[in-house]
């Protein structure tokens, strides 16, 4: 969490962190800035010392949302920077950074920059502020990045409002079933009042509304029927009309709106009726599930909560990535993931993950069986907060049940 | 526009230019692919040729849409590449790079590197490439880039889409005055059916919604009543009930859901009735309006038209950015900008603006005058594209009248 990142720091020898980019959908800014979403500037932070803002003059009331100290860059001079360079903005922002870099005595050194922006920008200034300050390294990271490990336990700052995204998003969910359910069916074919087909564009813009009326946005939700259910990252098809008897997979991962902390649950329901071989399988799923969950112990290794539904799938029969490696049926992805302002987080759920479970971690439990070639595939997922007494708590609240009845049925 | 790619690139002796970073929100991604919105991989162009989409296997059929040639990483060998790696990630990317560069036939040279992403990957990531690769200089790009100068001028393939955005974004504003319109008044107080205020959340939460309904997604509108309008940056405060005979300003520039193309209007609105005060001002707006737009030729500098503008407002007495350098009152801003896949782009249409206006460009005319004290501003915009025979013609339909009236009133 937070309060790691001095040894995160410390372990990456970095004199100092200084996050750039977007002001939204930028998860180090919005973890170092609690979610304020300024446009433009910097955060910088040194070690043992709280992040500090250095923001456009018209960002400051946006900036002291974050409750940081925010300093405006005409505190630290810039239009007389601008002046000197003569309106050459790149020249200005050299200058803007050695200013930083003295006014906030940071010593010769590594400096760490993060954020999601303009590569090709970033790319340059790097080499140019490399080439003005060369007393300092001015590095990037990949792989399990600072920000990564830090995001991988939750404070119970954080811990509030993604209880909120979680509880509005269960209310979207239940919204989208009765939505549905206040449908009726011409054959199999579930229709509008006015005879229509209610199609998955429907559905979607209907859940698309209902989260932005809870200041959330959608992330690019799953709605498959069918067939292209058993594809675990087939979007679903806009034009398709909702049919009884087919199983769908909904996987909603909204977020707060412009960036922030997600929720990630899946449902699968099927309209009317469910077919006796999407029962069986349903099952199956819904016992992994229970199977993971009965698994769990704090500080397990998350591998083993994958291992025990694999074994679990295996016995019935069905091919998984650790029986027939690279098979597209079966069981085929890990069993979960973290989860937080990024929607895959560590730690990862599969039988290579090197992680455990501890308190903080938000993960996601979500078994699925995919069989394209018989029309359908089942995913079930909620998201569990590991408590600090090593409680697995799950924050999906909305009931597992497959077969979502029409009105008129 | 995308034609001068290959020109553009030879004025940078770029050998090739790789496009990377996020799916959505990316304007290089969006712009070579043709708006597929591809998760992970790469799109490499070389000179004289079309782009090519090296793209994960799971995201073959979104990069077809694009129209242009499509490899999956299986097709270069990745999975014998991580192999060989042993699992490390990096270094079969930076494989797979020595493959992209080795299979296209990319001469020894510069390589630009460009897109919205991880800064802090990219930034190591470019020195690992720069280390195993020494034979090329991967290099990015600050100030009017390659993708820059290509957005200047739009195609006929662009426009088509553009004009849809345009017309989406028309009927919003349209729905939005016949949704405030429906409401009554208690007092000076907007009122809903149940005798509680209508905010200015409730507002855009139906602008929103009617964004969503037309596959378009706000990017933080401005609805600033009263003295907010008159801070050019206010987004209006949510939870500020409507009052009658206040200007708002209400500026919309949404672009298609998922990221692409924008459009960009303002319209100012008194509910009921207008103050003489603001009765003047707008008068004087839309005579700057007018002005604009009378005064454009095709090839004209565009500082000329700002101009015009300049000398209209500080003839009527109000001051402005030249009169009264750093003003905030008056005429505080530039009279316009292109808008494309980014909602600022060049042309820039201020009195320091090195740019002509010519025949493909697609910008903004938006004069207007803020008197926060006086508890008012004054906006009204327009978005034009210039056509290959040099007419300047608006894409934005809607009156432009400034009294609002409710239906009880």
């Amino acid at each position: 969490m937070k309060s790691d990142l001095d040894q995160l720091m410390a372990a990456r020898q970095l004199a100092a962190i200084v996050v750039t980019g977007e002001a939204h959908d930028n998860p180090p800014r919005s973890y170092l800035s609690n979610g304020a979403h300024v446009t433009g500037g910097y955060i910088i932070k040194r070690p043992g010392s709280d992040p500090i803002m250095i923001v456009n003059g018209m960002e400051t009331e946006e900036a002291a949302k974050s409750g940081l100290q925010v300093l405006s860059h005409a505190d630290l001079g810039y239009a007389q920077m601008i002046s000197e360079a003569k309106g050459d903005l790149t020249k200005a922002g050299i200058a803007l950074w050695g200013e930083m870099l003295r006014r906030f005595d940071i010593p010769n050194g590594r400096i760490g920059i993060y954020g999601v922006g303009n590569l090709h920008s970033q790319i340059e200034f790097t080499r140019l502020l490399s080439a003005a300050y060369p007393a300092y390294q001015f590095v990037g990271e990949m792989g399990l990045t600072l920000f990564d490990e830090a995001y991988i336990t939750k404070s119970e700052d954080e811990l509030l409002i993604i209880r909120s995204v979680a509880q509005r998003t269960n209310e979207v969910v239940a919204a989208t079933w009765d939505y549905i359910s206040g449908h009726r069916a011409e054959g199999e074919t579930v229709v509008k009042a006015d005879g229509s087909p209610l199609t998955i564009g429907d559905v979607k813009r209907f859940v698309r509304r209902a989260l932005l009326d809870r200041d959330l946005e959608d992330t690019d939700m799953i709605f498959a029927q069918g067939r292209d259910g058993g594809f675990p990252h087939s979007r679903g098809e806009a034009d398709m009309a909702l049919q009884r008897g087919q199983a769908i997979v909904f996987d909603l991962f909204p977020r707060q709106l412009g960036g922030g902390y997600h929720h990630d649950m899946t449902r699968t329901w099927s309209i009317g009726y469910a077919t006796p071989a999407v029962q069986r399988v349903y099952q199956q799923v819904m016992d992994a599930f229970d199977i993971a969950v009965e698994t769990f112990r704090p500080g397990i290794e998350a591998r083993k909560l994958q291992e025990a539904v694999l074994d679990h799938f295996e016995s019935a029969g069905h091919p998984t990535g650790r029986s027939q490696p690279g098979t597209s049926v079966g069981y085929v992805h890990s069993l979960g993931h973290g989860v937080g302002l990024n929607i895959h987080e560590r730690p990862g759920i599969g039988h290579l993950s090197p992680d455990k479970l501890v308190a903080g971690n938000l993960i996601t439990i979500e078994p699925g069986l995919y069989y394209p070639e018989q029309g359908f595939g089942v995913r079930i997922e909620d998201t569990f907060y590991i408590t600090g007494s090593g409680e697995l708590i799950s924050l999906t609240e909305f009931r597992k049940d497959l077969v979502l009845p029409l009105q008129d049925s």
